[in-house]
């Protein structure tokens, strides 16, 4: 029996549920260990094509590091919005082209739906590697693995996602991802940053959370402490805005308020969100969770282009 | 003895005759029944370095995905206009030392002669990738390949090439490509867009065509209609390109008039001359087209790369 | 025992001695006569993560020839001072992360210390592509290893290095090199482009040199002519420029002023500084550099990549 993701899109992270998580983690674990010989033999002669209408080095360069590692090949557009649309091609011809050069494919868009719509053309499996304002379903799982990893479970953790949830598709698909496991989820941002209306429902449906704005008194309560950029340009007002940093900027001094068992995230890359004085600490995992970035991706790769798994 | 394609450059298309086609054409058809394995062995450790000095995510991304799949690798300059032409380089230095660090160069340039300067100058077997107003002999030959695979012969074939004939090397390409065999050509544009006087001499001497102004009422007569794209910025008036663009664009009622093994062929990228209504159709070769891209280049670099062909 | 390279970074030439010069040399020599297959293990599986913070075609491109050369892939980020720094992340973040991504990174940026300060955060060795006004050391090597390849010895030879030697990094860099070897120096430049007042300490410790501004006067005193790149921007006089640019000019008359077997060097891109005639001389020897650049990189890689040499 093939495995379960064989041949088949990434699109959306509401599409997993805990199975799937399991399958990609204990693929990822196996990843890991993996004699790089045999590793290699994964995507051996295979071709990841990547198309980015939105820039992104991080999730770039993880993909193709990844199918590096299994002995595969990249090709791509790093800057597709330039350059494809220069000439007015349509999203559709781009990506089933791009499809008939590659065996599998990796597409960033700035628009909702485009990695369904994309899916649907391509002669071969998509990922989607980040599109609209809630999707980015990659990221999502390498955050999981990296909770259930360091954690070694996710049910009955308590989970602070702190910082701009407003905009930026990362906490989104946290959310949705964790919406599988019985965990207590506290927002915690500006007012002004707050999740988006039109989105509470949906989440609603998947996972209670409540809500606050004080970072410093919920300090003590967290397992997990997910950290996200706050972008300057999301204020009309200076003052405002240094107000605001300076408050959810995380600091050494903090740890002593926290469990010492917390561990620390961030999908990357932070501004002055935390200091670079914690990067030291034995809580600090924003740099593992990006290396599993590449573990995870590369799972993903391995169990799309091989049918029997590995 | 050695195969007459091993380390010989591919300047122009009118270089070529119907036994070098051939020979690419059996190649080809090789190259796609090959096993995956075997073909790896054929750029095995081989560098493709490119060199683009106008961009073509198309075309440079077949060139890749056609030398991934024969085991090798390509490096090069996407946009060399910027990037070289920075620092003030002339194009024969940049040529020299890239044919230094490679075992096969492409180029696209778009100076008319470009092509045959750098091949002179290349250490390494130079393929052309596009140069000034007429050249681009990889695309005519996947052209033609396209052509004798889904027609089973060239000779005896009525062809229509439609749209914008005075700009766009491909279909200079092609016709002198077409001089090799027994056509008959019907070239299709605008008063304003047909092809360029300067050139029709050196065309005639190959090749005898008519050329109309009417799409519609020559549609029965076809066995290939070529449709290239019309762009907006060749009209000093907008009101006379929209009544052009709506006149030549292909849209799936036209099929009823054409006969029903007539295959439909475009270079990409398309605007909107080929409705999208008419992707699914049997007659719609384009896509197929694009593909048979990857194919024939990948037989091209195997022929150049390996004395004894494969 | 392992050899000195292995998991070594490469920050500053003024890290090397005479020894570590002849370990390279010996491996380059060793690399160019192996067997490509046997070569592809020294890097199978590896990959090289580049981070270029100022654009540099042909250094990247060089090293990336290298490691395909070696069986290994390269990814990265070819412009990154506008991509990584678009979100506003630190250098020490996009190291540390690239460096998760590979397992060697290249690393070229502006800034004097950059280097030294990324191979501490990088999980990986580091290779610095040029930081700074005095570093770029895998230059130095390949220009070394010319001189020693062409003229079968170092010490004992008499060097002109002409043209802008005030601004680029890659006379300061040969200038420390060349400390560890008996060699005349013989600087020649207009007044406005001398060596820095602020270098000349350091280099003075380690070499001894003359300056002045004739060159032609000194033509027949060289084994070794290295020449520079004079940028008309340096000059606030158009006329003084035009004037400059004409007297530091190599022209094939020239070589019958010199000894027959001086070798003419030049780190490339030229602009005017060497006449194209000149190329096909056997003096000419700027081109084979290049090739030695990719051979020495390739070396480089090797030795850091393979514990017990190869």
């Amino acid at each position: 029996m093939s495995n379960s993701f064989f041949q088949k899109d990434i699109v959306s992270i509401r599409d997993f549920d805990k199975k799937k998580f399991e399958t990609i983690f204990d693929a990822t674990d196996k990843i890991i260990k993996m004699n790089p010989s045999e590793r290699r033999e994964l995507a051996r002669g295979k071709t990841l094509g990547y198309l980015f209408f939105e820039p992104s080095t991080r999730t770039r360069l993880s993909f193709e590091a990844a199918m590096a590692s299994l002995g595969g090949t990249s090709i791509g557009i790093a800057d597709a919005s330039s350059s494809s649309a220069k000439k007015g091609e349509s999203l559709a011809d781009t990506v089933k082209i791009m499809s008939l050069y590659s065996d599998v494919l990796v597409l960033r868009h700035q628009l909702d739906g485009s990695s369904r719509f994309a899916a649907e053309i391509s002669e071969k499996p998509m990922i989607n590697a980040g599109s609209g304002t809630e999707e980015h379903p990659t990221q999502a799982i390498l955050d999981l693995y990296t909770i259930w990893k360091e954690k070694k479970r996710i049910d009955g953790l308590k989970i602070g996602i702190v910082g701009d949830l407003k905009y930026g598709r990362t906490v989104y698909s946290l959310l949705y991802a964790l919406g599988n496991y019985k965990v207590d989820v506290h927002l915690i941002s500006p007012t002004a940053l707050k999740i988006r209306a039109d989105s509470t429902y949906e989440i609603k449906k998947r996972l209670p959370y409540k809500e606050s704005t004080d970072l410093e008194e919920n300090l003590d309560d967290f397992d997990v402490l997910y950290v996200t950029r706050i972008q300057k340009e999301r204020f009309a007002d200076a003052e405002e805005y240094a107000k605001v940093k300076g408050s959810y900027k995380i600091v050494p001094d903090m740890l002593k308020k926290m469990k010492d068992d917390v561990i620390i995230m961030h999908p990357l890359p932070r501004l002055d969100e935390i200091s670079h004085d914690l990067d030291s600490t034995k809580q600090a995992k924003y740099f593992k969770q990006a290396e599993y970035g590449k573990d995870t991706r590369a799972a993903l790769l391995a169990l799309i282009l091989n049918e029997n798994g590995f």
